[in-house]
């Protein structure tokens, strides 16, 4: 299968802003965002402005850049929430979980005893997305 | 909770020497081991050799240079593998999934149609585990 990075891939259209997100972290080389169908509380993606379908074909410079992201990102989350851990997940191609084809990174506050919601499709309500964006935009500056 | 970084943890121990491993990849910031708990074939686990017990108190550069190896693992796993796809998982703190407490990255190849086997504490044998970590060896040199 050839590995294709599709410009307008629904991240690609959020990077140049043709479509709104929950922001919450931009520098030049990555982008945060509330996921509209959480799998937990404050749970957050995090992506690179460069064009990557994901880790099997991103440069190493993207991938460490990320990781960066990743961290600043999943340390306020955590803080934001009160959460009592953090669980990171990246996908590749759809057998390894992948829906949409730029590569991101999944950062999810994780409570004690609550498990991680399934992949219903639902969408979260935007007034909740924006008040954990909010929390977590502060945690971090 | 504070957060304590325990230099006896089982992955200080492999870093090491004290305790063996089917090692996959090696260089001066990280290390790559087949998990022998694995949740599917090739399952490989890649960790700094810093003392990080988790993203939250890794330093940024270690972060960087931890998604650097994971790349490089997760190529070569899928490629000797053929696999379909890949999974990345990484936990922090017990609410999050982790059970060693030193920093580290799941890289799991998938194949279509094949789920992530359930965590059954169930050990794989060894001579799996040799042969999946010489296929990945081979395909990162």
């Amino acid at each position: 299968m050839p590995m294709i990075y599709d410009r307008n891939n629904i991240f690609a259209k959020i990077i140049r802003g043709e479509i709104p997100c929950h922001k919450v972290y931009e520098t030049d080389k990555a982008l945060a965002f509330m996921d509209i169908m959480p799998r937990g509380d404050g749970h957050v993606l995090v992506i690179p402005k460069a064009e990557a379908r994901n880790l099997l074909d991103a440069s190493p410079e993207v991938c460490a850049d990320l990781a960066k992201a990743v961290q600043v990102v999943g340390k306020a989350a955590k803080e934001a929430l009160a959460a009592d851990g953090l669980t990171v997940q990246q996908f590749n191609e759809s057998a390894g979980g992948q829906v949409v084809f730029h590569l991101h990174v999944h950062v999810i506050p994780r409570f004690e005893g609550v498990p991680l919601k399934p992949h219903t499709g639902q969408m979260e309500e935007t007034e909740k997305l924006a008040a954990y964006a909010e929390k977590i935009r502060s945690a971090i500056s």
